[in-house]
C-alpha cells in the first residue's frame, strides 16, 4: 500500500462530495493527486482538503485523464454519461448515483457483504443506496448463519439524503415556523419540518416509490439472495443526518434475541446499542459524523414464528454513501486491483 | 336525543381535555350541566365552551354525583382510583387511560368497528390507543371482507401523544436550534428536534415497549380476533399533532390494491387520498383537526402474495382521543344506553 492513488471526485461541492474529502482525510488514504470536478456552475469554488483549498474544475471528459480512481457522486444522468468516460480513461469508477447499479456487469459492493464481487468490475463499480447499505450490513451477518426468506422495512430518512437544498429548506422552515412566518416549499414534496412524508423518489406503476424498490433490488443483488422477499416504507423525516429503519425478518429457523445480539456484536462495521430499558438504542442524532451501522431494539418478532425485529440507524453521508465508496476503495487496494 | 346529559371531564386542562371540550361544542353535544375536573393544581383555571369560561375543580369522589356521562383523560392509577367511583355515582365512564381496556368486564370500542360492544358495559367503557384507533378504522372494512392474519405496523408519532409538555419541549428545542442555544431534554428520553425516538413508554421482557404492545392487544380486542399476528415499532416523531403508520398486512386471499381502495372509500370514518403521482397521500400536518382516518400509499405487498401495504393518519388528540369517546357517547345515545 506505498503507492499513491490519482483521485478525482466528480460532484465536489455536493453534501456527499464534501463527505468525500473528509473521509479520505480522516482516513489518511493515500492520494496522490486530487481533483475536485462539478458542473461549471461551481467552477471557481474550492474544497478544504488537509489545510489546503482544492480549486473546483468543471468536468469534462479529458478531466480523467492519468486517474486511477474516480468516485461519482451526481445525479443518474451524469454518470450515465462520464462514467464510461472515466472508465476508459483508464479510472476505476465508484458511482454513487442508480445509473449503475442494476447493470448485470457492473458489480454493487458493500465491502462488509460482498467483498468478492470488486473483482468482476469492468471500471465502474456502483454504491448502493443509503438505505440499502445499513440495512444489509446488518443483515447479513444474520442471513449466512440462518438465511432470511423476507424483510420488511420502514424507514425515517433525514433530509440530507434528498441534498443540500433540502437541509437548508427543513432549517429555513424551521426558522419560520420559530418567528412566526410563512413556510416556503421548494426542494420537497411539501412541508418537512413539523411533518413526515411517505414519499422518496418517483411512483411505479405498482405503488411503490424507487427508494422502495432500491432496497428490494440492491438487498438482492448485494446478498446474492435473488429469492428474499422485500418490501417498503420510505419516509422522509425532519432530521439533517441519519436515517432510522424498522426492520422485521423472516428467518428460516427461529432465532432468539440474544443469537442475534452475539452475531452483530462480532459483525464488521456494527455497533450494537441495546438496552432499551436504559432508553439506549440508535439515534439519527449520535449517527451523525460516525462510521458505523448501529443496531438496537433487537427482539423476536411476535408476529411471526421464525420473526426478528430491530431497528438499524446510520450516518447516511458517511457509510451510506461517501465511507462506502472509500472502504470499496481500500478493499481493492488490499485485493491489488489497482 | 331530545334529553341532555350532564357532563364531566375529568383531566380537563390537558391537551386531550381541552380537545373535549372544542368537540362536543363542534358537534353540538346535548349537553347539560358540564364539570370540568382536574387536579387540585388546575382549581381556579377555566376553559372555553361555547363562549362561556367553565371553571376547573379538582376532582373529588363527590364530584360525579348527578353526572350521567363521564370522559376520563388521565393517567392510568388516576383513571384506576376514580371511575369506579364515577361508575356508582351513577356516571358511565369513557375512558381514554390504559387502565381498562384489556380488563374483560369493559368493552373497548370504536363505534365504527364494534359498536356493540357497548351494551356490554358495567358502567366503565375504555377507549383504545391512539395508534390502535387509527389502525382499526382502516383495517376493520378489509377485515371483514378478507380477514387479516398478520399486521405489521411501524409508527410516526407526534409529540401532543405524550402531552403538552412533550409539545412544549419540541417547541423550545426548535426554538433553541435556530438561535443557536443549548438544547434542553425532559419531558422525552431524548432530544426530539431534528430527531426520531424508538421508544413510546416502557420496556417488556419480550423487548417491545408498551405503546407496541397496546397496537397487539387491543386490535385483537376491538376486531374480536385473538389469533391475529401483530407486529410494531412505535416511534416518536418532531410533529406536533397527527399520527402515522406504515402498516403491511396479510390477508385469507390475495386482493388487489384497487379492490382495497374502493372496500375503503365507503368504510365510516376512512377518508382515501390515494393519488402518489401527483404528491397526494395523507400527512400528519393536513390530519391536524380533522376528524377522519386518512389512507393511502395503498399497494399489494410485494413481499408476500396476500399482503397489503397502505399509509394511515390521524389526528391523535381527535379521533385518537376526544373525538372517538365522544363517538362512543352519540352511538350509546342511539343505543337508548343513557
Amino acid at each position: 500500500m506505498a503507492r499513491t492513488l490519482n483521485i478525482a471526485v466528480l460532484g465536489a461541492t455536493g453534501l456527499v462530495g464534501r463527505t468525500f474529502f473528509r473521509i479520505l482525510e480522516e482516513r489518511d488514504f493515500p492520494v496522490g493527486e486530487l481533483r475536485a470536478l462539478a458542473s461549471e456552475r461551481s467552477e471557481g469554488r474550492t474544497v478544504p482538503f488537509k489545510g489546503a483549498q482544492i480549486p473546483v474544475h468543471a468536468a469534462k471528459p479529458e478531466s480523467f485523464e492519468g486517474i486511477d480512481l474516480a468516485f461519482f457522486c451526481v445525479d443518474d444522468d451524469i454518470s450515465r454519461e462520464m462514467a464510461p468516460i472515466a472508465a476508459r480513461a483508464g479510472a476505476v469508477v465508484i458511482d454513487k448515483s442508480n445509473a449503475w447499479r442494476m447493470n448485470p456487469d457492473v458489480p454493487l459492493v458493500v465491502p462488509e457483504v460482498n467483498p468478492e464481487d470488486t473483482r468482476l468490475h469492468e471500471g465502474i463499480i456502483a454504491g448502493p443506496n443509503c438505505t440499502t447499505i445499513q440495512m444489509v450490513v446488518a443483515l447479513a451477518p444474520i442471513h449466512q448463519v440462518n438465511p432470511i426468506t423476507r424483510i420488511i422495512v420502514d424507514s425515517y430518512q433525514s433530509v440530507s439524503g434528498a441534498g443540500t437544498a433540502a437541509v437548508e429548506e427543513l432549517d429555513a422552515q424551521n426558522r419560520a415556523l420559530v418567528n412566526d412566518e410563512p413556510v416556503e416549499v421548494s426542494a420537497l414534496p411539501h412541508q418537512i419540518a413539523l411533518n413526515v412524508l411517505p414519499h422518496i423518489g418517483g411512483f411505479s406503476e405498482n405503488g411503490y416509490c424507487s427508494e422502495e424498490i432500491k432496497l428490494v433490488n440492491e438487498t438482492r443483488k448485494i446478498m446474492h439472495a435473488p429469492d428474499i422477499a422485500v418490501s417498503a416504507t420510505t419516509v422522509r423525516v425532519p432530521v439533517h443526518i441519519g436515517h432510522s429503519e424498522a426492520v422485521h425478518v423472516e428467518l428460516t429457523e427461529p432465532m432468539t434475541a440474544a443469537d442475534v445480539r452475539d452475531i452483530l456484536s462480532r459483525a464488521p462495521g456494527v455497533a450494537v446499542i441495546d438496552n432499551p430499558a436504559q432508553a439506549e438504542y440508535p439515534l439519527a442524532l449520535d449517527a451523525e459524523g460516525r462510521d458505523e451501522v448501529f443496531v438496537g431494539r433487537i427482539r423476536r418478532d411476535i408476529s411471526h414464528p421464525q420473526g426478528i425485529a430491530m431497528w438499524i440507524v446510520s450516518d447516511n453521508l458517511r457509510k451510506g454513501a461517501a465511507l462506502n465508496a472509500v472502504q470499496v476503495a481500500e478493499l481493492m487496494m488490499e485485493q491489488g486491483l489497482f
